[in-house]
């Protein structure tokens, strides 16, 4: 394909962008497909000569479209939001379009640079204390794919710190800590390093947030059993119910603990720092007071689109004596002089994307207020919601409304005297055939979770076109299955 | 931004890449900017107030682009190629445009099941047994961001295989083979991991490939020592030099020991197999036989934007065991019925780009044959240029050239009689004179590195855009250039 080429299907690139935007409310919101659906219709080796272009562009319309699930669909409450702005596209395309590996300060001084830049803004933003900023040259931030691999960085650079001050240490004794209801990125840290990891208990009555009392009672456990738990992942902001850990209180309890390195994972409600109001729901002191490092995912809900990691820590040399490798090869003359970040050597692997500039992208066209007016309006979106469940008596709150995001279920009333174990069994019953009534439908998209054996469904908002309208609309639909999965229920029980 | 600006900035990303390739090789190859440039032209806050776009977009060209080192331009032949091709930005905008977290099936039904066929066309470009395919439903292959990546999941999943065979099997008698020619992946993946990382020697006399004998020893060795050695990392292409490990004797010696991996790191090289004439060099009937995982990346010579690193296993099962983590969130009909491939369950991160997009969009346009006529390229002109080099006196190639890439020095005469460790140091410092000279030009980016103690120079070929003319003209600047330092040498020479 030569430049004007390009040009053609550039521009028709752009187009069919726009239609995809135009037509996505009348999409179905998760594909249809089934499974296998695509091998059928590819030959089974790439072509032998090279096709015309347009051929390729209309099979994108026609075989993958058809197997997207549209995330930016204003009717999709599953998982998280994944954020896509415009200006993310924009930025990811000018990065694309002049790509390097990144590696080093030389590959492409001004990628490094600009990290190191929206680093300090996003940090300013969000309200993190000095020592995190780039700028310190003492802590400091650099982009990472995920959250799972941010927290595999922080955890790697932990456990070096840990060995470097206890030498005696087996690594078959180490042991990371997190709750049971930390992402699942901590057990697949562990599956990773080949470390034991420990699920510390969370209790309904804190809002599965993690105590201090807990941490406390656990290090006294594993000192007696000669285990040594080196770090802890912290949560602001669960996966299943959007819980917030007591930093405060682990801080506090882990004072006495220096070489247990704090990590806080708030991939997903990290960006709601960037509004004063929610600082202190989302614990910023104690973020700034306690924690090593310090994670949120600006591709969730924060506009800017997958992928866009962030993690800052404390000390960049926690990072770089785990990670630092120079062969020969990668030694340039501005790394060997100090006066330049090799962010190689702040993350697991050598070559990275230039993800900087979308973030740049994103932050200047929004500005600061759009982007807190943003995640304002997802929080008042949900308020909204969790009233219109409170006030209905068939449904339940299984836990307070978190940020944007609210766990119900199915809660009617049972017959009295029945225990609680039946009770439980009953209502998880009711409510998988419920889900399953609702993960049928093209119209909305959900998703399920368990808190502590209680089977809930999650309504989590952050679309970027998702408005009041879209949301009264959903519980409608949420309505209309609960009366048609209620009448079936009652008519089995009375048969019963 | 609404659909129709996004319209209007995205013809003009369009129209300004354009013209940013039409104007390539106008640009010194190299950024010519200081170490901290861009701070000072940026302010050190996000804009309170959202900025126009067009600001935003000027900006791009006036502060970044300075900052950019151009790995696309002709004239670029420092580390290895990064392929940047129209259809691989077309494809990443495309894929960015409806992006997704892809973590499983359900995410997007079309990007996990592009991956799997798309996977399965590239096993079969490069001629790869069978059992490589996801269509076997044993082995198969997935997409990495990098060989690092790739190479970590690799160890991971051989750290669990082997842990599970030898229960009793203590992490820190675990031991990682590489070789000292192997990029540093092998190195940082035991940075990574803990473990011990064992460099095996490599001598001038095999071109730095590792041979069956050595490894026969340091298993003797290691034996005596307690220590296990779990996962041999041979490479196919070096970074420094191109060597290739003697897979068929590495196997041989192997086959006593079937719980030590083969991981096959071919990120450069790899993509040769694609032609039939370099499998033997590239030992694709040994892979075939003895590797237990693969890795090439298109996103080095291969045509696709970075990021796109592949994988295969010969057993599928060992990644799904070594990294399978699947809470209630993250659990879905299709793959709880086991008729999917969850791919978050093939690597270390939860998300995961559309990348296998851009491949198919490559594969297709380029089709087998134009793929093939590349790489060919790019070799016949490092033949030619290692002809360059050969026919003159005072150069001298430090090893055979391999692939695309030749490595050099100057290797004026010496007087006789000077002992062989002073003559070494005497042209390394030459070389490093003449290096610094060819490093500060604009016009020209090549790289150093270091083989077993010589200083050498490497000269990479794979940008799309180089022509014979410009590896001519690279001869005439390296020449040049030449002419100088050994002039000045020679001065130096008779002053003493």
């Amino acid at each position: 394909m030569d430049i004007e080429q390009f040009r053609k299907a550039g521009y028709q690139a752009i187009d069919r962008i726009c239609d995809y935007y135009y037509s996505l409310e009348q999409k179905p919101v998760n594909s249809q497909v089934p499974p296998g659906y695509l091998r059928e219709l590819i030959p089974p080796t790439a072509p032998e000569q090279g096709e015309d272009f347009q051929t390729i562009a209309d099979d994108y319309q026609k075989l993958i479209v058809p197997g997207l699930t549209h995330w930016q669909h204003p009717n999709f409450y599953a998982y998280f939001p994944t954020a896509c702005t415009f200006e993310g596209i924009l930025g990811d395309l000018y990065a694309t379009s002049a790509t390097n590996p990144g590696f080093n300060w030389a590959c492409s001084p001004a990628c490094t640079e600009l990290e190191a830049v929206v680093m300090d803004w996003s940090a300013k933003l969000f309200g993190l204390a000095d020592h995190f900023l780039n700028s310190s040259e003492v802590g400091g931030g650099v982009m990472q794919t995920t959250a799972s691999d941010s927290a595999l960085v922080a955890i790697v650079a932990a456990r070096s710190r840990y060995t470097s001050q206890h030498p005696e240490a087996k690594l078959e004794d180490l042991v990371i800590y997190t709750t049971t209801q930390t992402h699942s990125l901590g057990v697949k840290a562990a599956l990773v390093l080949g470390l034991e990891c420990r699920s510390l208990e969370v209790k309904p009555e804190d809002r599965f947030a993690l105590r201090g009392e807990t941490l406390r009672r656990a290090l006294a456990e594993d000192a007696a059993k000669g285990k040594r738990p080196f770090v802890l992942v912290a949560t602001v902001g669960t996966t299943s119910s959007g819980a917030v850990d007591r930093l405060g209180e682990i801080g506090e309890v882990l004072q006495d603990h220096s070489s247990i390195w704090i990590h806080v994972d708030a991939a997903w409600a990290g960006v709601t720092l960037a509004c004063p109001e929610f600082r202190e729901t989302a614990q910023l002191d104690h973020i700034n007071r306690h924690a090593d490092s310090f994670c949120t995912n600006f591709h969730k809900w924060g506009l800017v689109n997958f992928d866009a990691s962030t993690l800052w820590v404390r000390n960049r040399k926690h990072l770089t004596d785990a990670l630092d490798v120079t062969p020969e090869f990668l030694r340039t003359k501005q790394g060997d002089a100090g006066t330049v970040i090799d962010y190689r050597n702040w993350h697991l692997s050598l070559g990275r994307r230039f993800r900087s500039l979308k973030v740049w992208f994103v932050l200047r066209s929004y500005g600061a207020k759009g982007f807190r007016d943003y995640i304002r309006k997802s929080i008042d979106l949900n308020t909204h919601f969790a009233a219109l469940v409170r006030a209905e008596p068939s449904f339940s709150l299984v836990t307070e409304p978190a940020f944007a995001l609210t766990v119900f279920r199915l809660a009617p009333a049972l017959p009295t005297g029945l225990p609680a174990a039946a009770q439980l069994a009953q209502l998880n019953a009711l409510n998988r055939s419920y889900y399953a009534k609702l993960n049928a439908r093209p119209d909305i998209y959900l998703t399920q979770t368990q808190l502590n054996g209680t089977f809930c469904i999650r309504f989590a908002i952050g679309a970027a076109r998702t408005t009041r309208a879209h949301v009264d609309r959903a519980w409608a639909i949420l309505q209309e299955e609960a009366a048609g999965v209620l009448a079936e229920w009652t008519a089995q029980a009375q048969e019963a």
